[in-house]
């Protein structure tokens, strides 16, 4: 038997029964582990990567299975030894959509349709922006970006995506552009969607420069980490640039902070993976992974490979 | 020379000069006509039908181009020896836009984010609803309603349309569905996207029993005219289902009005169509229209016929 701990018993029950494995709680955040004989860690649902620590004391462990897709911090602390798999797929299409849903709220003026529907009045919204016609970019194109791609797609927008090296295109698009090209694509931007991971080639990117280097009145999206902006530069061209951000530096972002108050900024709290499809498809996940674990298979979505020791 | 009355000298504008075609500025619900030569007039962007009235003192009036998709009232008000043209197409892209970006604000508690947005704290939004693998309803499939699927098919869901009569279906979906089934497929709904033309036959269409058909939690959306829904019964359901709504009976909905408080109601002040997409389609349309009639040509978009006198 393959022993495995889930963090809460939602998950476990959700993934149920699966031969050849031996299902334990345990969250790592809680304190030490309840059992010596854990091979396999099913982190938190949301936590910090330094709350995975105790992994560290489990002298069989050989896998730490994230459910998240991002797993910025969690190399560090996991050790070396020990192969990590992310959730990849499982945040595609919720995390998509919600970048949709940000855009076209943010355009359409929705967040102030909101607030006039609060003190019970109607007032018209004038003229708004509509996507149709508009050039979007999408800056990272793994399967997050990718599916935010083919969404877009549908509104009749001129698409434009960009990974971290230029590469072939695919149904969707002619051409990935690389990074590289960023500089001079912006300028020629409506709508700007930021979905690559964090790492330190990334941290920072929405700078001054990038947000400068956008027109007036186009709209920027943060989907990825809070990181991947510069949150002073952020506040410095709200109101020129629309903003929709689901994510924040620092998160969660205090009480007062001047980007609560920021002209045309719209923030929801890092809500774009916490939805009724999340246990279901982490679920399905984790039966496919510990399936093929059980019955002596490499793991699959793995960040880190299995090292032999 | 044909003469064409704009209702405003932006639109006239926009289009610019056509061979053959002579100007005038007139907005019907002013005062009478300017001019008795006026053979096409274009009617305002805004307004209720009985607004048209005078141009029944127009001698030599043989179309009213309207800017809306919806022409409810205004074969009634326009003598019936008059054509009558509406904006088909000008309108599909950005009220299906709005109708994708109201369901996902709705399902993913975008107006929450809003609120919290505006205290100026972070708060979890907690788990909420996503789109994929919901089952998606488009009742109506005109231009604007084939728009609407078309965009949800790219947010994998269970999509299901549905017209006054079945038919055979097309790149989107195996069949399109009579209304006749609406009581046999409402209860098996995520999602209700109402967008029919209203007439005696839609009016009043969605009721208490109509919402009643639909399942706990499930989201009605309304882009269609306010009259197509008892607003009684949406006040009734609001709070078992999620509301979200860009038209309203009576429209503009009153100050303080119950459907404002009503939970889980969101409500746009029918901006469906006025975005910056409005102006360069339009008179894109228009061109096309007036440089046929200066032809010769028969004009397009007619909702009521020419009738030969």
């Amino acid at each position: 038997m393959v022993v495995v701990s889930f963090p809460d018993a939602v998950l476990r029950d959700a993934v149920g029964d699966v031969a050849g494995i031996e299902p334990v709680l345990w969250d790592p955040g809680t304190g030490p582990a309840p059992d010596d004989r854990i091979e396999v860690v099913v982190a938190p649902y949301l936590g910090a990567a330094h709350k995975l620590a105790p992994v560290a004391d489990l002298p069989n462990l050989r896998l730490v299975q994230l459910q998240s897709a991002g797993f910025d911090g969690v190399l560090e602390v996991v050790p070396e030894h020990v192969a990590v798999a992310n959730a990849a797929g499982v945040y595609d299409a919720v995390t998509a959509e919600l970048a949709i849903g940000l855009t076209i709220a943010s355009l359409r003026g929705i967040p102030d349709a909101v607030r006039r529907g609060d003190e019970a009045r109607w007032e018209a919204l004038g003229r708004r922006t509509s996507l149709v016609g508009k050039r979007v970019l999408v800056v990272g194109y793994g399967s997050v970006g990718t599916a935010i791609a083919r969404r877009f797609n549908a509104f009749e927008v001129d698409l434009t995506v960009m990974a971290s090296k230029a590469r072939a295109g695919d149904d969707l698009v002619d051409t990935v552009h690389g990074i590289d090209e960023l500089a001079e694509l912006l300028p020629h931007q409506d709508v700007v969607v930021v979905i690559v991971p964090l790492n330190p080639s990334t941290s920072g990117l929405v700078d001054d420069a990038f947000l400068s280097a956008m027109p007036d009145g186009a709209l920027l999206v943060n989907v990825a980490r809070g990181q991947v902006a510069d949150t002073d530069a952020l506040v410095k061209h709200a109101g020129r640039l629309r903003i929709a951000l689901d994510v924040t530096d620092p998160e969660p972002l205090p009480d007062g902070h001047p980007l609560w108050t920021a002209p045309d900024v719209l923030i929801t709290p890092h809500a774009g993976g916490n939805t009724d499809a999340l246990v279901p498809m982490m679920a399905a996940l984790l039966r496919e992974q510990l399936t093929g674990l059980a019955a002596g298979d490499s793991p699959h979505h793995l960040v880190r490979p299995i090292v032999k020791t």
